[in-house]
């Protein structure tokens, strides 16, 4: 299960375009699982409470549909989640509190991700490539054992995590978060991944998830490239994918002030559109 | 000169209380030489940009005022900007971009930084601490040419990097945020200091900076009982910084969910109170 | 292909003894598919140069024999594998210098590693737990290209190591040194582990590997033991497993000063003992 | 007080050079308030135990005498400390074990530097950059009570860990062993310093410490210029310091292998010199 983790559609001045947003959902849909609307690819936190609000009303999700909501406090995140049930979400993907995260208790992980399930489902999110905060195995065991607390994103990399969901927390989905070690994490676990490349090639990822699923393991030609491409738009984030997928005619738009239009990656990206083109994977 | 990081006061539902944040200043004034609003101290990263607009306008300050108004974009920034200038802050106190620093190029540094001078005097803020985020020394000289950028809050407490500043970042004021080495600081050229503890105990850190400056070095009690309300406010952070306050009879509130109303670090708080009351350090 | 990373006895002052590591090497010898001695579990690097050559000296393994030969400059290596090969080692391990880590250029990694294969066959070692260092992907690509650089052992748990290892350096042979996800790792390429845990359970690991070849992944239950007792043992290091050793009859001893003689995780390992026993994974 | 952390002389070939040492001693006497033999710029951890010994065995020196001995095991600092006794040296200066440094629980502390002082007065020794290891407060104000562990230095660059000696460990002498805050340390405490940079503008820095404590504060001009040298020389370590050292007519030779006989940082340096040189800094 392959769901692209959304970019953000902006003009050149900053304004998000949910008309743009629509029309990426649409053409990615035969090729994914679901979407993420809104996470860290999605420039979330870059946008104030009612941009997120207009970019989510209006918009017709037919797959299972992810909305981020997580934020620096409960009453920031319930703003978020309640234009996310506005908008039919399905799930809530809520990562913790990171800027003080070291007043983060055992109660204050509680209080937040419980506080969110009174107005839905919700999944853990952890992402420390960005947070830069720790979310603590032993929580996600207590948070796991609520009812509305469904499934986990985890883009740690970090397959310890993984072993440990999948030895030690009954009735949990783990999704991975990214896309380097992939086919690992599916050994180890995860039940499908949300991934910032899937917005350009999801197919390449589902391939690897479906070799590994059965043969026991990823190819070693489909396993290099998946990595080679995870890895180079990992380094690039948001900023080369949007260019990435301008150069493919999709109306992605351009990062938010004052990230860059281009990313300094983007010759080698071109190269590997290439070839991901020639074998077949774009869009 | 001795500016507190003020904390917000908000009731127990989370709700910010200008009224009482107008009263703490009043309070406070006699013993500070100016104000921070809306600093890491002040939660601001919990709050909406209405809820940020509503504390700052109509609040009278009657010293130096400098407004946090770094966020994660420059548009979220230049609105918390627009109201600091509406409300006649003197300085905006910004942070750069935190949750996607490996996008923060160069280009992005100047890009945001000097979008803000459009809208009044900025002062760079680095706190790695909470934004877990590099700011590169490389920068701080650029950015410190601009007119508009006359001055930065450095609470790494990193001495290597007040020294950099003073021996290669001309015609730029420095300010610690760190009250556990202020006086080596002091020594390094830091000509004023905002603290989170300069809401409890601003003259004890104001009596360090002058026997630095008059006798080349803090005396040693002195320094002791410093760097030991510095260390554990520090540790206990707004969270600990409320409660002291609340026990002191000021109107600070509680911090916004799911921070607790209480500190582990309380029982030792309550004896280094003790310990100041009587040496005479509190407001 | 499991080996254990093996413990060296030492009595109680701290002196070495190889006819207990001789006879440990016996005992286990039907559980295993070769030995690694001197290596990271052997505290090799708490012993001089002269007791590591007395231990080497008359030790007969009749399996695949590494023999860990890393220090801190070339000529201390070059001194260690040369009693390596008087012992008829088969595989040089070897760790690059680490306190100078800063200074260690691509040039220098080139000298340290082909400066040891005029003395034998090299594998690579990176075990950042210890070390504290990086050792580059591309450094690994470049010398493994030399003929007599063979394999590695990587114990950094890092899967994206193992899968750039597999999908960009050819002919090599990749052994992971981390028990906790060692499934992962075997379908990310590994060849076979050197574990600390191959001193207690060696059987256990084994199992899992072939599980998850088989299977293409393993057993819940038996991928939560090896998860556990990967994790005790990490954390209580040589400290631990020699005590655990000690309690099974094997003549471990004790470690070199100033390491405790009991670990503070000890009453864990003996409730986890028990459950090994109970289930067969015992020597 | 300045010290110099002095190279270890060795020929192209790793063979280290008594007669050299001896020279560079003689040389640097009359700049100097100390010397420190076989520290981390000695590139003490690259040579063997009887190396060592054969080093120190018939140096004379006429100032205060440091010998680093810290090593992995006790017992290879005890032979280490048995060594520097023959030789006379005044105190030991032992960082503590670091490759295992999970397992160094407090007793782990107290066990390995009370062994010491069996043999001699002990500094304790703290030096993260090469480490890589904690050495906890506490543990420091503990030693600290033992009559024969006298002092310490503190390469740190931590200006809290300085200020927390000064009023938390009574009796106790704090050298600083950075020289990029040399004057933050000296206000914070620090009696002397033991610099890998006394071994080539030992007056520089001893000139910035004199300011300090005469004046309240180092001269900008000179701060700028002691940061300026500390920060090359401590990017470049001791490669740099021993091609800088050549470069002024001092039998330094050359970094064991597999450290390069030249730095990359050569060019900068050499114009450092230059300016070292005309502004009368040099030997």
């Amino acid at each position: 299960m392959i769901v692209p983790a959304l970019i953000t559609p902006m003009d050149r001045a900053g304004k998000p375009d949910p008309g743009a947003l629509q029309e990426i959902i649409d053409r990615l849909e035969p090729s994914v699982d679901g979407f993420l609307v809104l996470g860290s690819t999605g420039e979330a936190v870059t946008l104030a409470p009612e941009e997120r609000q207009r970019l989510l009303s209006g918009l017709k999700v037919k797959k299972p549909f992810w909305a981020g909501v997580g934020d620096e406090s409960l009453p920031l995140a319930r703003m978020h989640a309640e234009a996310a049930r506005e908008a039919e979400a399905d799930y809530f993907l809520a990562m913790p509190p990171r800027f003080y995260d070291r007043a983060m208790t055992r109660e204050a992980f509680l209080t937040y991700f419980h506080g969110l399930t009174e107005l839905g489902e919700v999944w853990l999110y952890h992402v420390p490539i960005f947070t830069k905060a720790e979310f603590p195995l032993e929580y996600v065991s207590e948070l796991a054992q609520h009812p509305k607390i469904t499934g986990m994103k985890d883009s740690s990399g970090d397959m310890n995590r993984l072993i440990y969901y999948r030895s030690h927390v009954p009735d949990f989905t783990v999704f991975s978060g990214n896309g380097l070690n992939l086919a690992a994490a599916v050994a180890s676990g995860a039940k499908g991944a949300i991934l910032a490349v899937g917005n350009v090639a999801p197919r390449l990822f589902a391939a690897v998830m479906e070799e590994q699923r059965n043969q026991g393991s990823a190819s070693k030609n489909l396993a290099a490239l998946a990595y080679d491409t995870a890895l180079l738009f990992g380094k690039g984030g948001a900023v080369l994918i949007k260019q990435a997928m301008r150069h493919l005619g999709l109306p992605a738009g351009y990062p938010r002030s004052p990230f860059p239009a281009e990313s300094a990656y983007w010759p080698e990206a071109e190269d590997l559109l290439g070839r991901l083109k020639e074998e077949g994977w774009l869009l």
